[in-house]
């Protein structure tokens, strides 16, 4: 029964999908003499951990329990107290891990803490998809850098605008509502200028019925062309960084820090050097909106981690119409971007193509 | 019953699938007290149709027995002797047709001639499969133009080439082995003078352990630029049409003939009049196989009647990558080809998707 009492631990810990940051999902859950005593799950930073949930609801129940855990309990003070010493306390018998945190500060520290109490501690339970679902922050752990998901809707033939640049709507109601599920399950969304200028797109997260986050803007200008009164400057929905050179126009920051963005100079507007300083910031995951040029950039510098492509059932054609990936190019077929299909759905009329790229 | 008798004739018909051109795919099921007694399927123009094939295995049981066939009996004196004029005189007591025939030579004249006979007639048994069926046959008979196909192999950001040109190989074995059956399956095959050019192709069929039939190659080449040592002038394994202007050089007319291509001249290259040419030569089924200019006539003309693309899982990006299709493309989005995706299937890592382009 392991399998099935981590699965719904795994559940538990999916659920809070997109508002955790930066902390991983984890889910937790309690069984004594075969039935679920409590179940919790990590909802938010500085809030209770899945463990401490799941422990609350057992209350005195977790005497001789078992707790099947997604990710290693932590052993450290953070902003909560260490949740292997609570497992200690609440006298639970043996503990069953999915995957041991690789985030140093933690790093099977829970574990030897939990093992050293004389609790029995079995881990590797489910830990291939216990490792999935939080690979993003895994990545960020281990790079120090966001996670990357690009993001396209395009028509069949791979264009996302016509030559006159028309793209509303290129994809169905369906396929958009499905792009801002993604803008709430990341921490910052990404642009280049040329879209802002093109579309004065507000990159907030619009879900019908239903609150969500809306994430950090970033927008990528080297010339600093963003509009002091672009939507993402003036509506204050959300933070707004803007990328730019070390050279950019002065009056031009002033103007835009005085609407409330932030500018960040860089000597080299490389994807390499963003993500570092969006890294630093700590956003751990990101969506990359285009244009092609951008989304150009950050397939040359290898940069992306998923693509999520929305294929409409439509052919516009046009040779100077804008494409998915635009850019240089990659010249060689064997240095291409692999990818590996995750999933092909369909979404009203559209397709829904999820891949990650592959890392050989 | 009727329906799964019905079924077995169009799988039978279906079988013949790329070797009846320009005849239709057509199968035939005798029953009597409830079991079979004869199958035939249409093979070939010229020789036997599907009902004659039936009638001769099921020979003295054809007596009171039920005929299937899944498109209505001819009454004409073609090539064969009419069909109707056979199954009245095997004694068949009743028959069962899916589709009645829209070839102004037939059109429900054999279902007449049935009837006149004494015969029980019923028709419309899954009649949308059989007119599915034969719908590139049922085209051709209305339009006098041959059915069009365009195919695509291309990276999953839609591009057919790197921004170096490199393109071999995009997509793996199996997809390339599936555009081999493709070329099986249709009458003719065209390519712009861009293809030959880049590629020197021999376009012709070849599927590994077994026979296969070459499709007539077709080039468009407004100013004979076709090379007359290019593998498709040269290597005789198939007819090869090229089509001009009716200003091109005739000294490279002379030199392609004297190889065996023939060489068509046209007042004005337009698709239309293209493919009224090949309808006239008897060619109902084409596939067009690139490059991305021809496509873009093909979309921005409006004569594509299928979608064939198979994507790798690999982005390349390029702002000028070659796309799957250029040309001038089309302006507005509500003017963009609408496609109705009939199926997404895998094949090896790529994705095959199969879609027809709706009429509204």
């Amino acid at each position: 029964m392991d399998h099935e009492f981590m699965k719904l631990a795994l559940t538990l810990a999916q659920s809070a999908k997109g508002q955790t940051s930066p902390n991983p999902m984890v889910g937790a859950v309690v069984v004594k003499d075969g039935r679920i005593v409590g179940t919790g799950a990590h909802l938010k930073a500085g809030e209770a951990h899945a463990e401490v949930h799941a422990l609350n609801m057992a209350q005195e129940k977790a005497k001789g329990a078992t707790i099947y855990v997604t990710l290693e309990p932590c052993s450290h003070y953070g902003r909560t107290p260490p949740c292997a010493k609570r497992i200690i306390e609440s006298g639970i018998k043996r503990v069953v891990v999915a995957c041991v945190d690789s985030n140093p500060e933690v790093g099977g520290k829970g574990v030897k803490m939990l093992e050293e109490a004389g609790i029995e501690v079995e881990v590797g339970v489910c830990e291939k998809e216990a490792l999935d679902l939080n690979r993003a922050f895994f990545h960020f752990i281990e790079t120090h850098r966001p996670y990357v998901t690009l993001k396209s809707a395009s028509t069949l033939d791979g264009k996302t605008a016509t030559v006159s640049g028309e793209s509303k709507w290129i994809t169905g109601a369906e396929a958009r509502m499905d792009g801002h599920r993604l803008r709430h399950e990341n921490d910052a969304i990404l642009v280049g200028v040329g879209t802002v200028l093109a579309d004065n797109p507000s990159l907030t997260t619009r879900l019908e019925g239903s609150d969500s986050r809306h994430p950090i803007r970033v927008v990528l200008d080297s010339k600093l062309r963003t509009p002091f009164d672009a939507q993402i400057v003036m509506d204050q929905l959300a933070q707004t960084l803007i990328f730019t050179l070390n050279t950019a126009s002065e009056e031009k920051e002033w103007q835009l820090t005085s609407q409330g963005a932030k500018v960040i100079r860089l000597e080299s507007l490389t994807i390499g050097n963003v993500l570092f300083e969006l890294g630093k910031r700590d956003i751990q995951t990101i969506l990359i909106e285009g244009g092609a040029e951008v989304h150009g950039s950050f397939i040359k510098e290898g940069f992306v981690n998923e693509v999520v492509q929305y294929l409409a059932p439509k052919l516009v054609g046009g040779k100077h119409a804008s494409p998915v990936v635009g850019g240089e190019g990659i010249e060689n077929l064997k240095e291409a971007v692999k990818l590996q299909v995750q999933s092909v759905t369909q979404l009203g009329d559209d397709i829904k193509i999820l891949s990650r790229v592959r890392r050989e």
